[in-house]
């Protein structure tokens, strides 16, 4: 028996496989999920991590506030429903750009646990990275670089985390970074070490 | 007089420019919007363009229903208030791709005009690529992969693309895409022929 030359085998699809992706790209997507206080480091730690990483050829994309927050989430407020879904969005979004074989690094507050987790549900065992800024909070209020602090103090924000809202310490992040008394770039260092170690990416 | 140099001043943001993401990257992101009736060729088309492009070298992503309604969209159902915030955030989410340097390829039926545009409204000029997948409703229908239309002529799907909803022409789509008669390979290299006369990536 013959199989017919049917017209619309040709139109099957062709899906990439991971393996194959990571092959052509000479790397492997992953996300890197920053957690920390306001005013702990995240986004300033993320985007010079971005920088680093670009220099080395690595695709690296950071999701945080500035582009999250005025097109994918704009119609989110701070209620904690809101919240809870902004995170869920991230962690989604996230989970594309590392299918994609991108280093996606987030940098929001995140102070739920079980958001968290519910990110790192989504991804490939190993694939999914937890960061935790852990600037103390009398280093992030003496920082407060847009006043966010004194105005939480001063009950003018409502549910303010580390204030008036918690903070859920990861229980066992794979990442614990200390940013007091050291640059940004010390700390982005450390997570373009603990990438590359983990073989996300080869030697520049 | 000095400058006092205050500890904060190393936590100033570096941030990437378009340009330098697109130097490091050697390609340029962009959206290259697929639309078209059901079974008109989109998501087939758009995998074989992402598979062609990888073995380039070339950094592409496909976003379609595959990898969206399952994940970030799972919270919508197909109520045209629905639909339409599925478009919104299929666009808003190919912006960060298109952002991040990617080809991002998506492949949703998206039949209103003004969703459409919306979604090109949040890319730089020439970033955002209308492809018309015109493949005519009587080939979309002889095809009939997953018997949909065959069940909407029965009435028992309500609101079809075609059969009991609108489908909008692009008015003036940057591409359109004849399949009928032809190959996938031979829509998916006229595809990256027009990506690269772009500019969007180099020779191979």
């Amino acid at each position: 028996m013959t199989t017919p030359k049917s017209a619309n085998l040709t139109w099957h699809g062709a899906n990439v496989s991971s393996e194959e992706r990571e092959q052509a790209l000479g790397q492997k997507g992953c996300v890197l999920w920053l957690t920390g206080l306001s005013a702990s480091g995240k986004s300033t730690i993320a985007r010079r991590l971005e920088q680093m990483l670009l220099e080395r050829g690595v695709t690296a994309y950071v999701l945080d506030g500035d582009n999250l927050r005025m097109g994918l989430n704009k119609d989110l407020g701070f209620s904690p429903a809101d919240r809870t879904e902004n995170i869920r969005r991230v962690g989604a979004v996230a989970q594309l750009f590392a299918d994609a074989g991108t280093i996606c690094i987030t940098a929001f507050i995140s102070p739920y646990r079980k958001d968290r987790d519910d990110a790192r549900a989504l991804n490939a065992p190993g694939r999914f990275i937890e960061v935790h800024v852990n600037t103390s909070l009398e280093a992030c209020e003496a920082r407060d670089p847009k006043g966010l602090y004194r105005k939480a103090r001063l009950g003018q924000i409502p549910d303010f985390t580390g204030i008036s809202a918690p903070y859920e310490d990861p229980a066992s992040p794979e990442i614990s970074l200390n940013t007091e008394g050291r640059t940004v770039d010390d700390c982005a260092r450390d997570l373009i070490k603990a990438l590359f170690e983990r073989g996300f990416f080869g030697a520049a």
